[in-house]
């Protein structure tokens, strides 16, 4: 079934230990949509400016994307730049330029309204409580967010996740939102807040995920090498809604099983790995759904006992 | 089948964010011994002064250790005393004071020579070689070790465990042994040193087991409350030696499947996290083998998918 993926489709600059790229296609909405393509007709809201490139924009549509929703205007994209740490765990912002971005209204075509996913990248949060309301019916609408937002636009930020069936953030960032140090404490206070589905990310250490009643803990992927983390946590949230839209499950109720959900996290996790063994959205030219496969059985391989 | 298990029984002084013990039993050997009582009959080779307090000898007699190479000598026993960091990933050393340890020879009574298990803790990589020598015959003979020892004693400690079938270190350790930060390529080279069995503890975030064909890797338990990590790394090695003892384990050829060797890594996590639960030994007043058992169900739920 159809998802629909709003957030930024952007340029950007990234330096890694293993190399440095000034300016490559990124963007959340980017990554999201790249990942979900794998398992979903996928729809893209964002906006772009007249730098955006023809081979750009092909790589989206070679996926299948639908880019009704990307809206061109005149100026120039959203450019992120950054340097990672050593280790990579960590990076450092050196340039943000708005751009475009900085006017960013989304506005769903009518054929969008219709879909049953939502998966909001990071936005301003009354954008993204725009965009819900112009959903007629989602199965299943959540998103991400960033420290920012938590620390300096709470409230308006509250107010969006009140709304939301699920949610996708860092472990940093549930410990800011929640105020909680413990994970499974800050869990339960998040879920308090709107979504009863919480998927916590913990970078190369994994994934966790939370419901009401029950639990799940993934160890990341174990790379030869990690070439660029950037866009591993959108991958994941495209690997993570994408494989939900596939088999068409729902939150509702109890709809769903945690084995689904489960899954759901291994195809994210998996998503995110591919992610980071090329610079940006590089793997993506190459990659194949049964390589997916593959890596989704590894995953049991080494975690079974 | 029995189990040897060599190391320092000593007094700690801890502090973490929930509170301040001035003087509690700790120390390698105590832990390791508690954690393997469980499974198997646990034998101690360690010295002690004469402040070695009747209480303590007892919690170690109740869990069935013997403790015929426990050697006693005038002094005072070994002490350490350090500082956790509020998130309790990290602590600070405030106190080392060697004591009765500083004259250490271990001597393992004849009655221990033909034990089949053999588990060193961090101790000097002679001591260790000589207590390895002492031993007629066993089936699975391994360790932990240190920083210091990595460090400043690098040749003996390779000479160490050239002679061993396992190596339990954590992800530091591991990064400063092998001089390799991804922890797969890491695993390779240390393998290549001598063990051909290698776990990797990852505190909070779990554990890894590499072998050269197959590797395994488990989250951490989601604890409620962390009150002190303290001897937490040491429980695990008691879990994981004393389950395969339990089970006459030998890791010679194939006579292991990656299975066993899989769920004694459950096992030394599922100890490491009831040791977190309380300060220093006190958990293992209260412990039960059913919760144990109970807890490892608990780790299959939460990870299987």
């Amino acid at each position: 079934m159809s998802l629909v993926v709003v957030g930024s489709v952007a340029y950007d600059g990234v330096e890694t230990p293993h190399g440095r790229v000034d300016k490559m296609l990124g963007g959340a909405a980017t990554y999201i949509a790249l990942s979900a393509s794998y398992f979903t007709q996928t729809r893209i809201v964002a906006v772009v400016g007249d730098d955006f490139a023809p081979e750009d924009e092909a790589l989206l549509t070679d996926h299948g994307i639908d880019l009704e929703g990307l809206e061109r205007v005149p100026g120039k994209c959203f450019y992120w730049a950054g340097k990672y740490t050593p280790d990579m765990n960590d990076r450092e912002t050196l340039t943000t330029e708005l751009n475009v971005f900085a006017d960013f209204q989304p506005k769903l075509p009518e054929s969008y309204r219709l879909a049953r996913y939502l998966m909001m990248g990071n936005i301003q949060p009354a954008l993204q409580r725009d965009v819900r309301a112009q959903m007629k019916n989602p199965r299943l609408a959540g998103g991400d967010t960033m420290n920012y937002w938590i620390h300096d636009h709470r409230d308006e930020l509250l107010k969006t996740i009140a709304g939301w069936d699920f949610l996708l953030i860092n472990d940093h960032e549930a410990r800011m939102l929640s105020g909680e140090s413990n994970l499974r404490k800050a869990a339960n206070k998040i879920m308090e807040m709107g979504p009863h589905t919480l998927v916590i990310k913990r970078g190369e250490f994994g994934a966790m995920l939370f419901r009401k009643d029950s639990y799940f803990i993934v160890p990341g992927y174990l790379l030869d090498d990690v070439f660029d983390p950037t866009g591993a946590g959108d991958c994941f949230a495209g690997g993570f809604i994408g494989y939900l839209a596939e088999h068409g499950f729902s939150l509702d109720g109890d709809h769903i099983s945690r084995g689904m959900l489960s899954r759901a996290v291994i195809y994210g996790s998996v998503m995110g790995s591919f992610c980071c063994e090329r610079f940006g959205v590089e793997r993506f030219r190459t990659l194949e759904r049964s390589e997916i496969d593959a890596r989704f059985e590894e995953f049991r391989k080494f975690t079974s006992f």
